[in-house]
């Protein structure tokens, strides 16, 4: 049973229509809970509009109403930000209806999509008129455009493309009162005042609810590289990382860490994967080149680079891939460490950044902190170097209680976030606050900034009725 | 004589110290007024503080007296934005004293300054270290990173490079009461709440002063072509934008437009230029690929491109530069634009964008509705393609008198601005609101989105004394 008054129901229903509104618990379960089974919450309905006006009818009915509202899209967020939480009042707002293109206008280089259209599709739309659009995560068959606006979502080409918030030049949203503000802009100059976008763009649905944008897309890649490196040290990393990009610059589209220890997970647990090298080495990284040009000598220009690297000793083994099957071998290494560290029991998983230069002093005074606190736990790193981004996971002890392990989870991520904001860092480098890091980062972020973030929510959603309990 | 008080004086003379007070009516001269002298205002005084904290400590001061102040960098700007009011009341606050490199990481690509460093001083620090800071933009001598930030400058490089918003990691900002906000991160990936720093870039002083910025470095260009084009018309700029974008990916780094009528003046009144064509064309197209290989072969890419294009008919004539000094010769051309345009008489500014599919619609409709409405004006039209955005002044009819030209300055710009709202623009591309345009911007833009932007003031300078007349 709804808590919902029968009029506010019966007004969402003529809103939305029978299609749009879910009120049987049953039907409603999957809206409830993130694909990984984190988190669980209750709703009082869910609604799915199907456009824009819809969407607004329903942002006004529950703004009179007092009714809370929870955006969600492919609900596969990682800290629970399109979870409702368990008083069964929210209501879930889903945007997986809209998902239509809008607009694809090649000539300006851009796309204009709705909220719910999935990462993929919108990655294939743009495929079809010869362009690429070039954000690309684990979940991009499942996660919508709305969800990676909100979270200003991350993953491996932002090296060279940006996160999404630099892929984006305009945007669609129905505010907190149901009025709708038509940012929809193609331009890529205006500064005809504030840039209300990036207030919405990574503000996690507690500004508003994103329904649709104007995305950039970019030329399509015709040639492409990739290698397997072996490296004595995250110093060598971030060394080679300088050299290669002075060398290639734009071409430099991938650049992957893995310690050793993230590496022999994928290879114990995921099938069909092998090591590159005879000689085990303390860590890899994985380069992507590519470029715009059919035929370009990518190969040549990675064989210098990692040539000088290899006499210099920055690295100590290299392989480039000779076919699609090698380099889809190579990623396969980098793409199972998630599901690998699965099969080790449970895994803490902290997304975090720092300053390029200051990845190595991280790594090696974290790894010692934890290993002094807890010893023997195994410390699964990788990330993506040219944005400072380390996936910094932590298994138990080979052999250790899970819930022994589970119970040191705070502990473990103090010691963590501690070394993260000495090091100048972010304790949530693309994954956003959601409701998990909600209060780590009244913790760790300065009262001032919390203050500025509180005034603008204030401002622009006095009642507080957009995702409460996300973010702030 | 100044209209403070003796105790608020003193406060100041005390914070800043005497070099940082001024308040003899001379020399308070050249802070009154900009650079062409477009703009005239009166001041109680001028301060120009040394570091944060004596910024911090003015801003508190002056809070508490409720005098209201006017940021200042470089005074270049064209919409009077760093001019004070007629009111005599209002403080200049000068940044040009803090011009500091606070940092530069290599490694991390970022270089840490202060607000009042000059830009070109700042190009060439990123140089030293082998990098590049490419905004780049006419008053690049004299304009200031503040004022960049402030008014989100953009320029030749924003194809490639992206605006001034683009190119910033972190700031440090003095709040309008006082306090600072250190948000000087350096980081590339960091999703924990509200971007504050896209707030305080582009709005122009009214949200607090900038005192300090961390800025991405990118590798240093190693060869670089440049080719002129002659045209048929902006369709053809379009398609031939489109087809060397595709070619050459990020390689193409400049694509500006030129009317006939643009290059006319300069080959009139700009000594040591010359036409490179014997025959005239209705549009010109200067190109620039670089790249950061040396020796990159893009000469060749260049003529593959441009040899297609004549094939079709896109383009008319070309010619590479074969020299640095035929490249400088080429930039002459499309730089002395400007200011051949000032010995024809007054010149109407309009610094508009518009989708850059819709560029040729808007040029032929505008063009069509301004010679209907006010026949004879030449119309001045260039600008960056890939941006979508055009400068597009106005000159006088041949022969007619100035004052009776200047009469119809506004109505002139409501054909334009009228032209630039139909087709989804803007009325200020890059250089801002200021004064002069801000009563526009309350006439074009969206009454919600000013309300959005009033709201976000509020919030953040509730007693209104951050540049107050300007922007909003």
């Amino acid at each position: 049973m709804s808590g919902l008054s029968d009029a506010l129901l019966q007004a969402l229903r003529e809103a939305v229509g029978e299609a749009g509104l879910i009120t049987d618990a049953e039907r409603m379960q999957s809206y409830l809970s993130d694909w990984r089974g984190a988190y669980r919450g209750q709703a009082a309905a869910v609604l799915r509009p199907a456009s824009t006006e819809e969407v607004a009818a329903v942002v006004r009915l529950c703004a009179q109403a007092g009714v809370a509202l929870v955006p969600q899209g492919g609900n596969t967020g990682l800290c629970g930000g399109s979870i409702p939480d368990d008083s069964g009042a929210q209501i879930v707002l889903s945007l997986t209806r809209m998902k239509r293109i809008r607009a694809v206008d090649v000539a300006n280089a851009t796309i204009t999509v709705e909220a719910g259209m999935i990462l993929q599709q919108l990655q294939e739309a743009a495929a079809e008129v010869g362009r690429l659009f070039p954000l690309s995560l684990g979940a991009e068959g499942s996660c919508t455009v709305g969800g990676n606006l909100a979270t200003n979502a991350g993953g491996t080409a932002v090296l060279r493309y940006g996160n999404m918030r630099d892929l984006t030049l305009g945007l669609e949203v129905v505010l907190p009162d149901g009025r709708v503000w038509d940012g929809l802009r193609g331009l890529r100059k205006d500064n005809t005042g504030y840039d209300l976008k990036h207030l919405f763009i990574g503000s996690e649905g507690t500004l508003g609810i994103i329904t649709a944008a104007v995305l950039k897309l970019f030329p399509a890649v015709r040639s492409l590289t990739t290698a397997w490196v072996a490296l004595p040290s995250p110093q060598a990393a971030v060394e080679l990382i300088g050299q290669m990009r002075g060398l290639c610059g734009d071409r430099l589209t991938g650049f992957e860490l893995m310690s050793r220890q993230s590496v022999e997970f994928v290879l114990r647990h995921v099938a069909g994967v092998s090591d590159p090298f005879a000689e085990t080495h303390p860590w890899y990284v994985l380069i992507e080149l590519s470029d715009t040009q059919p035929n370009a000598p990518l190969n040549e220009l990675l064989e210098q680079g990692l040539g000088a690297a290899l006499e210099q000793g920055v690295a100590l083994d290299a392989v480039v891939a000779a076919s699609d099957a090698q380099v889809r071998a190579l990623w396969a290494l980098r793409e199972g460490i998630s599901e690998a560290q699965n099969h080790e029991g449970p895994s803490l998983k902290h997304d975090i950044s720092v300053p390029v230069s200051r990845i190595p002093d991280f790594i090696e005074r974290t790894d010692a902190a934890l290993q002094q606190a807890f010893p023997g736990v195994r410390i699964v790193t990788y990330g993506h170097v040219g944005d400072g981004n380390l996936h910094y996971n932590i298994s138990k002890p080979a052999g250790a209680e899970d819930g022994a392990f589970k119970a040191q989870a705070e502990a473990i991520m103090r010691v963590i976030y501690d070394q993260t904001l000495r090091y100048a860092g972010s304790i949530s480098a693309e994954h956003g606050l959601g409701q998990s890091k909600r209060l780590a980062a009244q913790h760790y972020k300065a009262p001032l900034e919390l203050e500025l973030m509180t005034r603008v929510k204030q401002a622009l959603d006095p009642a507080g009725l957009m995702n409460p309990g996300k973010l702030l």
